[in-house]
């Protein structure tokens, strides 16, 4: 299968997933009257399902990373051609800006806004680390045929036991700055999640390996 | 198996599940107390059970598509034979409203009613094309013995992520006209609804095709 | 596999039922301050993901009936010999006591109590039938392999599209009939129950005859 | 696959299993402002699906117990050797205070604390014992392939039908003795909790041997 077709479900797929998470978001900020328990919870509920669902769709064209943290371990792994990572990632993150956008489109938001939400501090960078280090263990070592049911459950229980909700992703970082809503994220807070979430991706290739890289 | 079997089994599968999404509905607002996040999560949660149960119970038979998009769609690929497709869209309407019926008599409502909960705007209708979008694409690429599980997981985030709480269903539009309830929707309101989940059915065809038809 | 071990795993099973049903009530009410919506859901999760255990548990013993309907249905189409039917019910209705006993006791509540909740009326019946349907076609429908997925997330969904919160069973009724809590009921509203339910039951054996007994 | 690295298996599994736990517990009580139901179905829902995945992940390594009465079992029967039990115990309960530190750390909490929760009497004790009897006898019988998602399940049905919500570990206990939140326990009630779950592990392999130890 051509390269413009996986970039096509990396873009599709990624700008879908942020539309999950950010139009969810919006839904269960307007619905839940500030209780942000039950607000998080639906949102959780939003994404968990509908991460599954882009997985299976999309991950039997492009692998559905979504997530440049991932396909730069693809990468670095030989999973996915070098040379592909840079398209991958420019794919990844044009698609999480038009999926904030179309969130936006459908609640009459303004489409254009940037988030003021505040995110920072050595507890969150932690819960990035913790966050994305679980992620690509999962996604690392995941039987076949069970990445998505896994990464949706996983994604799930980290939207709670992290205290940053679990972005574990560069692009949904990038995307949900386009955002002042419940899942956005202030522009100047973006580089300090990142950098976590490499490290955490970085740690995650170690664990794996020390683990032993091969299933009995 | 015959065009009998398989009417019943539309009508009578699009029956339980107008059934369970306005009977979910209703409960839901009388136990909530006016906690409408609270309310949809329920009505969400038992959306997704349904769908799920109801899918492996007359796919077999019918397809389950319990939807005239979907019929149209299957029928414009030859999956269904087009003289198929009046009768198909038939059951299911009649099927949708019984549904709302059988709703109404558990909980002792009048039988007959109207909805006048105004569902319109450009929000509202691109969201109807994106749920409806989602579903087709979803349906369209899922491996085999996953369509159950991904369509109802798909419906359970986008009754979150879509503006409208995705209905996604001509029939289920108008199934839900005839309840003046947490689910319903304007007589009004309808072919806006049908016209946006019709053009989104048809922009996944699209969509499909250009993701290449075959899966690796 | 001997009819003594099957009994048990019937007793033991529909007691773990029971407690899972009524324990969770209990749990939910009294930490849900009045929140009906919040208590039933909680009410919801704790009864799938338990239903779901207990099929997988002990379907490979007894079928994992817990339920006095099933077993009737069973015995009558010959996959339960008849004269197992007689201490099967008994088995369920002992194990359903127990069952509403050691919910009790896990709560420091008194062991003996008698529900006062009353649940009665032309509704209730048709939801109970309606809820009973459901159950029996799914068992009778479902694809090898996925009855205990199936079964739970039903009665998950009927919890809530039900205006009875889907009883469903004949062994439930008669087990929280003795527990004065949530997931009560009234003696004196058992047995309209037990009828609507045998009715219901009925009903999803003509059905499932007409759908054609035999999956293509 | 060598013993250090199924110790180092059990260990950052229940490490991660403590910082699910008690973050998500830490996190519900941060936002549900109060409402304990609505914070006790959040700790369920980010315990199931954390569970799932652990066990999925770390199965194949070390076995995925994770719980020093489900390897005490498994010792006993010989399917893990006796001598591997002293250092499986030692892993999981360093991987627990561990996991606690690491929630903490994520949610900015003084690293070093001790819960306040009093958890004791006789119905906390049988649902302990309940509890930790319900999951051997689950470990015990499930079917190959189905283990993650039974134990995933079972506990989150468990949280809340039991009184105790299913601690039904004594790592577990022990690691939450560490942390002055939602999901702790004063160190002074940990004995009784242990006391009976090992009651309750010793119980579920009575009746997993009365009921058949074979499947047919």
């Amino acid at each position: 299968m051509g390269l413009v077709r996986k970039l096509a479900a990396e873009g599709l797929g990624t700008a879908l997933l942020l539309a999950i998470v950010i139009g969810s978001g919006v839904m269960a900020e307007q619905l839940s009257g500030g209780n942000v328990a039950l607000a998080l919870l639906a949102n959780t509920a939003a994404t968990v399902g509908g991460l599954y669902v882009l997985i299976e769709v999309f991950g039997p064209i492009s692998g559905a990373h979504f997530n440049p943290a991932v396909s730069a371990v693809m990468a670095w792994r030989g999973e996915l051609p070098r040379a592909a990572l840079p398209p991958y990632v420019l794919a990844q993150l044009a698609g999480a800006v038009l999926g904030a956008w179309l969130a936006h489109a459908m609640f009459e938001l303004p489409l254009l806004q940037f988030s003021t939400k505040l995110r920072s501090g050595t507890g969150q960078w932690v819960a990035e680390a913790v966050a994305t280090f679980g992620l690509l263990l999962v996604i690392l070592r995941a039987p076949a045929g069970r990445a998505s049911s896994m990464v949706a459950a996983y994604i799930g229980a980290a939207y709670w036991f992290t205290a940053s909700t679990s972005f574990a992703n560069p692009a949904a970082a990038f995307g949900r700055m386009f955002s002042d809503s419940f899942a956005g994220i202030a522009p100047a807070c973006v580089p300090g999640f990142v950098a976590a979430q490499l490290a955490g991706a970085a740690l995650a290739v170690l664990a794996h390996r020390a683990l032993g890289a091969f299933r009995p």
